[in-house]
């Protein structure tokens, strides 16, 4: 068993469980690096207390799986096959006391299926047992993710020189997932974002048909995946002059920027890196128009744990990776966002994104 | 309120409800009108009998709500507000006898954060509700499909130029996806898939580095998102001259797929277009090596029901549209698949792609 599979079945023990099944494809390819996307299918590694760990995978991808994986114990079904009685099989007609599932991951209907064909005696979540491993990163985690930090940002560099007149946001989204395959990567981490003029004070806006304008504000929000990991960030340019009441939106989106980095340090709580962004936007009277936390764990998943709100109350430590994005959205004149990756480590507070944060002025 | 909204109320009484809540965000946007991506916040659609339904948002995604909701009461949730305390202040203090949920959608997490805000009589799935609405296209839906079946099949040809001597599987995903943005799909409705060679007999292979040689076949599984709904095609071509065993296979698959298409008619099984299918390939002799049904629903969901597996007994109604995907994959030699979006119609079967099937043989 490799190390993660081993720290699992410690978490298994030392939370009285009797069996886990553990099914977001995420964590199958964390635990065995079989990576797989099985959609409505069944996939799910089983581990029972005492016994070789189990994965079962639709009949389709047999021989990926046999090729990848490093459990080798696999077990298929075909699409007319109850993958939920394969399950049942392996307990040999005893039903386990306490049975552990993610339960964030699990859906009702995949729940009652389960219950339905091993009555366990209760079931618990094992979501925290995956989240707490996840989150501290391993040197091989970090120096994956620092690649994915690269290449966004060479994307991202790219990408700028497309910005010329006449350009749409739609076009830009278009050139820079382009350029995302074109450096290597896998693909975006999520869908790119590039949103320009009075469209960057929706936080979650979708980039449209618009044309790039002289005196607007122009925010990218990309990632991508490479190696499983992904990266994520945010760079708000200016094209052309801009408003004045923009600039100073910008400087304290910064400044606020900042201050949530300097505050990523282990021993601190999460709740405190958001706190210390927002302390700086609200001194410069902007506090209602950040409606969002200031960041989110970063890893095999673009949002993972932790959630970097105000009233979270976890501590920061070394290993973790998480966004710092604080924004400011003025309706019906523009936002600005500046999000980077920052990894925590006993010298204090790196960032993986390194592309530049002054308030950079394009020209169409 | 509007057609499908109606239609839900209508399930809601019908099925002796007192409430329903709407939390899959295709779902959402096919009732209101107004599309996003919640991420792990909380969105849901609250339908409670005799009430206004009541939309339930991000607090950072509600000008987008207010902007393109037909429902257009609004609630908003920051992230350290409780959305389910939220659901609970609408009922007044009295909990639901019966309270519909979508059960695949819904994680056991979830529930349990619902049940206990709002300890209803029972939960029961309102899947079916939805499922059935979104299987029968509209006259709407079927001519937004249509397009987004033109436009994958623009990709396909534009992106066939691009098969030259020394290109690799990634570097034409590549520019497939590229063209997708640039003839104006909204992306890639799954990942796109490019295999060649022996990496053609993996049913859900990956595309890599491989470059593409002459005697492979070159297999091409993509689809676009436009307006809101997916498509999805599969053509497998010949790069030169291929063993004559694979040309075998080529033409089995194809008359497997013309016969599922066929079959393809209302008041029929979908389990009977599987069977038509596979059929043809049994009686070729290649049954072992078809190991997936042979297709599924197709919609705002690139997979969505019906499932078209064998013992599928459910019945084919006008209006329904899936992909019929026969395949045949044999280990260290290659695999072939054929795929076309069905629409089923009064008048018969029709294809909303149009792709030449005959086997094309492409040159370096």
């Amino acid at each position: 068993m490799n190390e993660a599979l081993l720290k699992l079945e410690r978490g298994l023990t030392g939370g009285g469980l009797d069996a886990l099944l553990v099914t977001d494809p995420k964590h199958v390819y964390y635990l065995t690096g079989f990576a797989s996307n099985p959609h409505e299918r069944f996939l799910g590694l089983l581990l029972i207390r005492g016994e070789e760990p189990v994965l079962i995978v639709p009949a389709l991808d047999a021989e990926a799986a046999h090729a990848a994986s490093s459990v080798k114990t696999i077990l298929t079904h075909s699409d007319t096959d109850n993958p939920y009685e394969l399950l049942k099989s392996r307990f040999g007609g005893a039903n386990p006391g306490s049975f552990g599932i993610e339960k964030e991951h699990f859906s009702v209907s995949r729940y009652e299926l389960l219950a339905d064909a091993i009555p366990a005696g209760s079931f618990s979540d094992i979501g925290h047992l995956l989240r707490a491993m996840r989150a501290v990163k391993t040197p091989e985690e970090i120096r994956i993710m620092k690649h994915a930090a690269e290449l966004v940002e060479e994307v991202l560099r790219r990408g700028l020189s497309h910005v010329k007149a006449g350009v749409s946001e739609n076009e830009l989204v278009a050139e820079l997932e382009y350029l995302m395959k074109k450096v290597g990567a896998s693909g975006p981490s999520f869908d790119t974002m590039v949103l320009s003029g009075p469209n960057t004070a929706l936080p979650h806006g979708v980039p449209g048909e618009r044309i790039i304008q002289p005196g607007d504000l122009l925010m990218f929000d990309l990632g991508v995946y490479a190696g499983g990991y992904a990266s994520d960030i945010t760079r708000t340019f200016a094209v052309g002059e801009v408003n004045s009441k923009l600039t100073d939106i910008y400087n304290t989106v910064l400044a606020a920027n900042e201050a949530g980095i300097a505050a990523s340090v282990a021993g601190a709580t999460f709740g405190s890196v958001d706190k210390a962004a927002r302390d700086v936007i609200e001194a410069a009277g902007y506090g209602e128009y950040f409606m969002h936390r200031v960041g989110h764990g970063l890893g095999m998943d673009t949002h993972e744990y932790p959630s970097l709100h105000g009233l979270n109350t976890d501590i920061i430590a070394n290993g973790n990776v998480f966004t710092v994005e604080p924004g400011i959205y003025v309706p019906n004149l523009g936002g600005v966002r500046i999000e980077d990756d920052v990894l925590v480590t006993a010298e204090g507070p790196q960032t993986l994104t390194s592309f530049p944060k002054e308030l950079t002025v394009l020209s169409l």
